[in-house]
């Protein structure tokens, strides 16, 4: 399993757990209403409506800003049903989140539907509100407790997102998100993004994570007490009916389309000091040619992660029609154009429907992927069709 | 002022009013409980809460597309008083704008804080979120519907954003906005963001806005009667106390640091289809030097609009530390330096805490401005101290 996955960006690490605390770690002295709380006090008007207990204060700087930052955070230690602010709830009997979003003005594109990249981010948004709301975020960036102790963190391996329909500036939808098993170590997480005003699902998603040792670099098994923690919160569902099991080659040089020197900014830097996943997409979809994008929209996305990619690492971006591709036409597409009537000609002159990606860093002596990933397209249409007319 | 000022970006378009409606615009023909609201029947679950009018059909595509995309946006055409899905109320007495919003996992930099570009996208989203409370947004961009029927839009000429603090990863925020007059023919648009927990104010911000006729892209007067709609909004109330008032001088070829062959990207273009605040202010801060970047935080940005940017436009980002401007010193850097019994010479030595920007396209025979601006950085503390220890 090692040697097909990758330690990973992202600071998505998601994960949801229920379980004990640890007695050790610097914020865990707590005391609600007790004699060391005096900074609620002092803090003057305190509106949030948590439950939030205090850490305990060292008297050194770090543990201030420790403080500070936990009082402003405001991060649950306790599972929470309802959050006022993050128009967030616990649903599927207390295990699964829901959270109903509008679509932002900012998070759209041209033509007025939401960006793909927009979708990655409120997933990831609603992703590490679950693990907020479950009262067992340690660390901010999703491990359990459990997982704190046995130094592990998160790593995603795949991830997929199917769009059927794009939503559009003002529009409310709801998100729904819960975790499930995978394998013996690993965990999904799925998405479902649904229209609030119909109900009609416009988004689905499923990702795969797992865990590695955050000296080592190194994937882990899954230890028991964090099993424990986390199988809890496993729902038995799928956001996705069937996960595409076809593999997603490798580029190389040949490839069709290649952008070289692509170098992390630092606007593209997450908390863990990695580039986001928005970047990573953005670099992979800007090697396709514009005039493909300007007639097509995304519809299906895989992601394959492999290497973490940090600011001083210089990319390479490489991408493939899949309709060239000598491992095999693109088959829908083709067929189709068969079908009516153009034959296998015709169906060669059309535009490519899906291509394949990869990201890689160009290292003096070797390259290292980062990702890899497919895209299937569809045609854009003048309207959505969404309601009946 | 027509000289002075320019078209603009840009999707913020922010206008308040309330006043009537035209009668000849497509989507103005409205029954609610009428005959022609059939789609309503027909659309099933309908769960938004909102009055939501319905546009008359015309029985082609691009009415069914509008009816479509007025149902999924749902924009109000009354005032409304509260949204429970934006979190927003009216406040000041109806006509300013409250809004709560949670700082997003994907609105943070590496260390936590949120970016300057969250922060401007958050300004956007309030203003426009404001007009479309009011119940008077007509084309989506915050025209009003007396800026429809003469044919008019709103353009930006001048934003000032001051940043006490930097709200953090999952800290909670109060953001008012409203409108007042500026000068016979503009309007001011102010925004305060606070800490939702202690009311503690983090940001300042105030913008200026004229009218532009949108075929000639000459700047209008204000007609009578968008006067009378918007005029009942103003507010005699300034976000920041005393608007800078020291002119951004004009860079040349001469900065000390010049950014060229900048191009727009896909993903940089707004609903106007034209290059977004945030990327104009990318350009601008990626310009500065790196090594101050890590060691210093933006306080204060004013920008000076001259003319819109659009997709196949190539820019020129220039940047000029002001500690080493003719046109003087860095006046409260070197001051303060001096009082420290550093002397001038000292101050001379520290690094700059002030840059002037300019943007401009880079044409055959001329070059032209897009936007001037001045930015004002403090060193980076180890923690904020919000909260009194």
């Amino acid at each position: 399993m090692a040697s097909v996955l990758g330690c990973v960006l992202t600071v998505t690490a998601v994960y949801i757990g229920g379980g004990g605390e640890s007695s050790k770690q610097k914020l865990n002295c707590v005391k609600v209403n007790g004699s060391k709380s005096f900074a609620l006090e002092k803090m003057g008007v305190l509106r949030q409506d948590h439950v939030m207990p205090m850490p305990c204060i060292g008297g050194v700087d770090e543990d201030v800003d420790a403080l500070e930052e936990h009082l402003r955070q405001n991060i649950p230690r306790r599972k929470q049903m309802v959050d006022p602010y993050r128009l967030g709830e616990m649903v599927e009997k207390g295990v699964g989140y829901r959270q109903t979003v509008v679509i932002r003005s900012y998070e759209v594109g041209a033509d007025k539907t939401a960006t793909i990249e927009s979708l990655l981010n409120l997933l990831q948004e609603t992703a590490l509100n679950h693990v907020w709301m479950s009262g067992l975020l340690s660390d901010g960036f999703g491990a359990t407790h459990g997982m704190m102790r046995n130094n592990l963190i998160w790593v995603v391996s795949r991830m997929q997102v199917q769009v059927d329909h794009y939503p559009i500036w003002g529009e409310v939808m709801e998100i729904d998100t819960w975790v499930g098993a995978s394998g013996k170590n690993g965990m999904r997480r799925d998405w479902l993004l649904r229209s609030q005003a119909t109900g009609i699902v416009f988004i689905r998603a499923t990702s795969t994570w797992v865990m590695m040792n955050k000296e080592t670099r190194r994937l882990s098994k899954m230890p028991d007490e964090v099993r424990a923690e986390i199988a809890p919160w496993f729902i038995e569902k799928h956001a996705v009916e069937e996960e595409s099991p076809e593999k997603i080659e490798k580029l190389d040089a040949n490839a069709r389309y290649v952008h070289s020197n692509l170098k992390p900014k630092r606007s593209d830097l997450d908390m863990n000091h990695h580039v986001n996943n928005v970047k990573y997409l953005r670099w992979m979809l800007e090697t396709i040619p514009d005039e493909f994008l300007e007639k097509h929209q995304l519809s299906d996305i895989v992601l394959e992660y492999r290497k973490e990619c940090g600011s001083s690492d210089v990319v390479q971006s490489l991408c493939e029609p899949r309709f060239n591709q000598n491992t095999g036409l693109n088959g829908h597409a083709v067929s189709s154009q068969i079908l009516q009537g153009n034959g296998l000609l015709g169906a060669l002159n059309q535009r490519p429907l899906s291509y394949t990606h990869l990201l890689q860093t160009k290292g003096e002596s070797k390259n290292e992927e980062i990702v890899r990933a497919r895209t299937t397209w569809r045609e854009k249409k003048h309207g959505a069709k969404l309601f009946p007319s």
